[in-house]
C-alpha cells in the first residue's frame, strides 16, 4: 500500500515530456511564488507610501506569467500527454499534472486580452465605487459597477463554456467541476437544518454566557498566543511565519517549504486572533502536507478552495471549539493571559466560543447562522449571472432572504447587501465557504471513526493523531485528484449533506441542551 | 536654478524611443525589485526549511532579468540614443538613462553564458570550502577555490576590457570609470595617515573609555532604539521599514518608496545596533531621496558602491560619531535603556564611540584603522589579479602588511586572510569602502561649509537641515552623474584625499589630546 501511495506521488521522468512540462511549470510556479511573497509583503510590511510601486511590480509579473501560461509549447506537449498518461506506466502525479497545467493553459488563452484588461479595470474601479458606496450607505452608485461586472462574468462564463448554466463555469474556478444542480442538492438539507437549529436555540431558555472572552489583551501577547496554538495543532513553524495583517490570511508561496500564516488581533476581543490562527493554521498545515515530489508543480498544495476551506474550518470549528481541544490546550491561553483567565476553565472558554446569535454580517457569524448568510449569497448570484433577477432588486432580495433565513433584516445596505468585497471582483466565490464546512464534517466525521479515543486523545494535548492521519490519507496527494475523488478517497464517499446535518445537530444540541 | 534642475531629472518623452526604452527598463527594474524583495525576506523572514525553494525561485528569475537585458531591441535603441541625447533636447536623466541601460545591458552580453554559469559554480564550492577552511584554520584547502576565482576574474576582465590593467576592469564594475593609478594616489594619503594617526595615539598616555556601551540590552528594546535614531536622522519610515537579520544591510527593492534598513542586535554591545542603523540609515536616505521622477529605472538610488558608502559613512562616523549629533539625539537612548545610561551623559557616550585600538577584524575596526584593513586587502587583490603575486604567497602577504600598517600580526590564518566573504566570489569591491571614507569626508567639509553653525544646529537635535542640503545637492539626482562628476557638483571639486587626512587628522588629535 505504501509503495503504492508512494509511486502516485512521483512523476514519470523517463517520459521526456513529462520532463519538460516539468520544467516549464516549475519556473512558472517559482515566478507565482513571487507574485505571492510580494503579495504577502504587502499585506504585512509593505511601506504605506510604496503602494503603487507595488502595483507596478505586481502587473510586470503578472505580464510575464501570462506569457509562461500561454506558451503553446505547453499546449503542445500536453496535447501529446493527454491520453499517454491514462496508461499504467503513468501515475496519479503525472495525471494530475497534466490535468492542472490544462487547467491553467486554458484559463490564460480562452479569455481574450481586451477582456481580461476590461475585466482588470472594471475590478478596480467597482472597489473604489463599493467602498464609497459602502460608507455612504449608497447601493445605487454602486448598481451600475456591480452590473457591468455581471456582464463581465457572464463573457467569462461563454468563453470557457458549460454544460447547464452559466454560472457553472463560474463555479467551476474555484470548485472543478462542481455546477449548479449538484450544489442545490448539497446546499438544501443545509439551509434546512440550520435554519431550524437557529430557531430552536431561539426558542430554548439555555444561553451561552460569551463574557469571558472581552477584556483588554495585550496584541503582541495576542500574537505570541496564537504562535503557541499554532505549534499546539502541528503547524511547522520550520516551514512557515506569523505575522500580523489587516486581514487574517494564509499564504503558501512556496508550499510545502514555505507556508505563512496571519492574525489581526483585537484587542477587545480575544476570539478575533484565537480562532484565526486555527483557521488559518488549517488551512497552512493542509499546505504544508503536500508530498515533496510534488513541490514547484500545480498539483502541490489544497485541490479547490472548497476543500481547503474544508480543512481551515474542520480545524476551527469541529477541532478548535470543542471543550476535548482546550482541554489539551488551554495551559497556552492561561499562560498568555494568567490574570484574566484565572477563574475560567477550559470547559467554559470553550463553550463561549460556540455561542449562536443572528447577526446581519457573515464574518462575525456563529456556525449555526454562517452558512445562511452564504447561501443568501449564492441563491442571489447564481440568479444574477444566469439572468433571473436585475441588480435594482438585489438589496430587496437580500432582505427578504435574511428575514426569512436568519429572522432578521438590515436596516441599512451597508450592513446587507454591500457588505461583502467579493462582489466587486466576480461570483463563483461565496459556495466554497459552506462546502468548505460540509467536506469538513464529512472528514471529521472519518476521523472520529477511526480513532474512538477521538476526545481523549485530543484531550490529553496531543492532535499529531489528527494532523498525521491527515496527511497520510489527504495533504500529501496535494491536489492531484479532483474534490469528489478526493472525498471518496478520504472519507469513502462522495460529498454528503448528512454529515453536515448530524454534526450540527449533534452538536448544538448538547451545548444548549436541546 | 531649480527650473533647470527640475528639468535635469525629467526623461525626454517627446522621443517614442525614449519611451520605449524606459518602458523595457521599468518591467526589468519591477522584475529586479521582486528578486531584491525575496532576499530581504530570506534574510529577515524566511522559514529555515525554505532555503532551496528560495534559491529556486531566485535562480528563475535571474533567468527572466537575463533574457530581459540581452534583449536585443535595447542594443538598437541604445545605438540610436548614444549620439542624439547629447543634444540639449535632452537632459541629465535621458543622458544618465542611456549611460547605465547600456552599462547593463553590456554586461549582461559580454559574459559568455559558459563562464557566467561556471562563475556561479565556483562561488558556490568557493563559499562552502572558505566556510570549512575558515573553521579549521586551512587556508591550503582554500587556495584552489581561490586560484580559480582569481583565473575567472580575470577572463571577466579580458571580456568587458580595460585600458592599463585587468583590475581596472573589476573596479570599474563597483566604482564606474575608476582605475588603479587613480585609486593608487587616492589611497597613499590614507595609508600614510592612518597609519601616523595610530602610532601617535599608541604614542599617548590617554584612553578612551568605551565600557558604557557594554551590559544587558533587550534586543526588542534596541531594535525601538533604532527605530528612534532613524526617525531622528530623518529616514521616512513611510517609505521604509525595519527588521532584524543575521548581517545589518539596506534593501532598496523599490527606491524611493520602498526602502528598508535591518539591524542586528548584540544583547551585550549596544554600539552594534545603534552604529547599524545610523550606516544603514545613510544608505537608506541616500535612496529614499531619488527623484520621483527617476524611480523605476536605472538611474534611481546610488551611483556607485563608493559613493553610497560614503553616505553611510557620513551619516554613521562624522555625524554618528561626533559629541553634537548624540547632544541632539541623546534622550532616545536614555529612554531605552534608562538604567543603564542614568549616570552617563552625551559626551561620554560619543567619546566611548571613537575608541581606537588596532584589531585583526576589519569589521570591528574604528574610524583609524579601518582603512588599513581595506588597504591590505586591495594591494594584495590588485597584485593576485594582475598577476604578479602566487597565491600560495597570500597567508606570508597578509600578515606582513598587517604588521606594517597595523603594528599586529594574525596568529591564526582564520583571523587573517581567510576572515572575509568578499574573496569567494570576485575581486574589485574592498576600495568602495575607503572610497567612501573619502567622499563622505569631502562631502562634509563642504557641509560645515554651509552650515556655519553646523554643531549647534545637529546638537539642538536637528538634523533635518543636512538631509535637505544633501538631497537637494546629490540625493535627488540618483546616479545620473559618474562618481567623479557627482562630487564635482556636490562639493566642487574631483574626489581628493586632503579631505579625510585633515577630518582624521583634526577629529583624533581632538579626541586623544595629541
Amino acid at each position: 500500500m505504501l509503495t503504492q501511495e508512494t509511486k502516485a506521488l512521483e512523476f514519470n521522468r523517463k517520459d521526456e515530456r513529462v520532463v519538460e512540462l516539468l520544467e516549464l511549470v516549475q519556473q512558472i510556479e517559482d515566478l507565482k511564488a513571487l507574485g505571492d511573497l510580494a503579495e504577502w509583503d504587502q499585506n504585512t510590511l509593505l511601506p504605506d507610501g510604496a503602494g503603487e510601486t507595488r502595483g507596478n511590480q505586481l502587473a510586470t509579473i503578472q505580464g510575464v506569467l501570462h506569457d509562461r501560461r500561454t506558451n503553446p509549447r505547453l499546449g503542445q506537449l500536453l496535447d501529446e500527454l493527454q491520453e499517454t498518461v491514462q496508461s499504467t506506466d503513468y501515475t496519479d502525479a503525472d495525471r494530475g499534472l497534466v490535468r492542472l497545467t490544462r487547467r491553467m493553459f486554458e484559463q490564460a488563452t480562452k479569455l481574450p486580452r481586451a477582456l481580461v484588461e476590461e475585466m482588470a479595470r472594471v475590478s478596480s474601479g467597482s472597489f473604489e465605487a463599493w467602498r464609497r458606496a459602502r460608507e455612504r450607505n449608497d447601493f445605487a452608485s454602486f448598481a451600475p459597477w456591480l452590473g457591468r461586472t455581471v456582464e463581465l462574468q457572464r463573457e467569462v462564463a461563454d468563453h470557457f463554456g458549460y454544460l447547464e448554466t452559466r454560472y457553472d463555469a463560474l463555479l467551476d474556478l474555484y470548485e472543478p467541476a462542481m455546477t449548479v444542480s449538484k450544489l442545490d442538492k448539497l446546499f438544501a438539507p443545509v439551509r434546512e437544518v440550520s435554519a431550524s437549529m437557529l430557531r430552536r436555540i431561539q426558542n430554548s431558555s439555555n444561553t451561552v454566557d460569551a463574557s469571558c472572552l472581552e477584556g483588554d489583551f495585550d496584541t503582541e501577547k495576542q500574537v505570541a498566543l496564537s504562535r503557541q496554538l499554532l505549534i499546539g495543532m502541528g503547524y511547522d513553524f520550520n516551514r512557515g511565519a506569523i505575522a500580523v495583517s489587516p486581514h487574517p490570511f494564509t499564504s503558501g508561496a512556496g508550499s510545502p517549504y514555505d507556508v505563512r500564516v496571519t492574525v489581526h488581533p483585537d484587542r477587545h476581543h480575544i476570539q478575533a486572533s484565537v480562532m484565526a490562527a486555527i483557521h488559518e493554521g488549517g488551512h497552512a498545515v493542509y499546505e504544508q502536507g503536500s508530498a515533496e515530489t510534488l513541490a514547484r508543480t500545480p498539483v502541490v498544495g489544497g485541490v479547490s478552495m472548497g476543500v481547503h476551506e474544508s480543512q481551515s474550518r474542520l480545524w476551527e470549528n469541529a477541532i478548535g471549539r470543542s471543550e476535548a481541544f482546550w482541554s489539551g490546550q488551554y495551559a497556552a491561553v492561561r499562560e498568555a493571559f494568567p490574570q484574566h483567565f484565572a477563574a475560567v476553565d477550559a470547559a467554559t472558554f470553550a463553550r463561549a466560543l460556540n455561542r449562536v446569535q443572528p447577526s446581519l454580517i457573515r464574518i462575525e457569524a456563529d456556525e449555526v447562522t454562517y452558512n445562511l448568510h452564504i447561501i443568501v449569497r449564492y441563491e442571489l448570484e447564481r440568479e444574477l449571472i444566469n439572468g433571473n433577477i436585475a441588480i435594482e432588486s438585489l438589496p430587496r432580495l437580500w432582505n427578504a432572504k435574511y428575514r426569512e433565513y436568519l429572522g432578521i433584516e438590515p436596516e441599512r445596505d451597508s450592513e446587507g447587501v454591500l457588505q461583502d468585497i467579493h462582489w466587486t471582483s466576480g461570483f463563483g466565490y461565496f459556495p466554497s465557504y459552506t462546502l468548505g464546512n460540509l467536506y469538513g464534517a464529512q472528514i471529521y466525521a472519518t476521523l472520529r471513526q477511526q480513532f474512538p479515543d477521538f476526545d481523549q486523545q485530543l484531550a490529553s494535548g496531543d492532535t499529531s493523531f489528527i494532523l498525521n492521519w491527515l496527511r497520510d490519507n489527504m495533504y500529501s496527494v496535494g491536489s492531484i485528484y479532483l474534490p469528489d475523488d478526493l472525498m471518496k478517497r478520504v472519507t469513502g464517499a462522495s460529498p454528503d449533506p448528512q454529515f453536515f446535518v448530524r454534526y450540527l445537530t449533534n452538536k448544538f444540541e448538547a451545548i444548549y441542551g436541546l
